[in-house]
């Protein structure tokens, strides 16, 4: 049918659902007609950034009118930020696992809510690359964990639950096939190895803690390059373990900013 | 000597260090000059709460002068907001272990580049409480795991390192101390639960996915409750282990909002 699934048999029996940091509710919010003709949403870590991708948005749909400006839909929060432009949804989530899953979570709600079909969900913004030219774009096949392997461990009250990362090969290739009418823009695709810390994490040695030699990350680094990731980021196992849950197409581009 | 610990041999062979996430570096910024008299940094989710609790601090310390405002130390970065009034700093972290990692990691050498001494941080903010007032504060004795086990698991370069998270038991009780001066002010210590999911983590019902039964969820927060956890939230354990390694005084005082 195309519609977003929820899997939760508790939220047919509630009276109101409340999306708390999207500031949005059932009750308090039409989600059908404010939501309902939405096809695509992206997210990225930045709210500025994603208030500045849905102002691009808005002038590459023709939708942009003089003096007019982008309104933060979820303006009541300051823990995420959302702006529409036309079909385009585009929201921010922070930065780790914890900070996105509590926004998919809301969001997911909010499109079954509003009887969205067919929505295409595409994670944009910055990741650190490896051994591929920084400037590069990476399409991300699988997201692997810390140890390279396609899987995300969830813990449901104190067990531990395994889900596939595997996103939309199809999506994958056809946003590959996008990037080649465009010069100079230099787009693969690759896993995307997804770590809890940003620091001791990935390896970098200007945290404040660092118990390693630049020869032992190096070598984890050439592992994990081995293994087939070629960029490293903190949200692409969760993103795609819920968005393959729910019945969304979900594909996760990221830039290398050297 | 009171000074904070940074434990990483490679900072010291650095020619400059960019805090990235906060907009501040050793070269761009007199980081002893703006901070070398710091004695309090009090941490917490969101920026907006953040900012009122410096409002409030430069109240409360007389500081506050007619039509001045707090200006966001972190203004040219939207990860992160910083405020001061005198002595206390005033930061906010986003959800979750990833997001506050960042962000201690930067603050701790912030507080190292600025040679600040005797520096006492108070994580600050809401909670789910567990069989305990609603209204009440819950400060910290030991951050506990979804296992309600006193330790943090941090990856680095693919192996996990196990880390207390005791915190500072004078602290705790000095805060306590303060509480009793306020009348109607419930405040109580005891183990805090650090997860990584607001959902499925934490035996919400009310989430995209929940594959268990109200049953089991009670039947979980009950084992917590036995365990001694009298909150829960999603930052205490990395804040715990991150505070105890480089030597800074640390506690978590989470209000219990209903």
């Amino acid at each position: 049918s195309g519609l977003v699934l929820v899997k939760n048999p508790h939220l047919d029996l509630m009276e109101e659902d409340i999306l708390y940091h999207l500031d949005l509710g059932t009750k308090t919010h039409n989600l059908p007609a404010m939501f309902g003709d939405i096809k695509f949403v992206c997210v990225g870590g930045s709210p500025k950034r994603m208030r500045a991708f849905a102002q691009f948005m808005r002038r590459e749909l023709g939708l942009a009118h003089a003096g007019e400006d982008v309104a933060d839909i979820c303006g009541g929060s300051d823990r995420y930020a959302m702006y529409r432009a036309g079909p385009v949804l585009s929201i921010s989530h922070g930065m780790g696992i914890p900070s996105i899953s509590i926004m998919l979570h809301e969001l997911i709600k909010l499109l079954h809510h509003a009887k969205c079909r067919d929505v295409t969900i595409i994670r944009i913004g910055t990741s650190g690359g490896l051994g591929i030219e920084a400037g590069s774009v990476v399409i991300t096949d699988t997201a692997v964990d810390s140890s390279f392997q396609p899987r995300f461990e969830q813990v449901v009250l104190g067990d531990v639950v395994v889900r596939s990362t595997e996103l939309d090969k199809d999506l994958a290739e056809e946003l590959l096939a996008c990037s080649r009418d465009i010069a100079d823009f230099p787009t693969l695709i690759g896993h995307t190895m997804c770590t809890y810390d940003f620091y001791e994490g990935q390896g970098r040695l200007d945290g404040a803690l660092c118990s390693f030699s630049r020869e032992k990350k190096l070598e984890y680094l050439r592992r994990a390059y081995e293994a087939g990731v070629r960029n490293i980021e903190m949200e692409s196992t969760a993103f795609a373990a819920l968005c393959g849950l729910c019945g969304l197409k979900g594909e996760s581009c990221r830039f290398y900013l050297l």
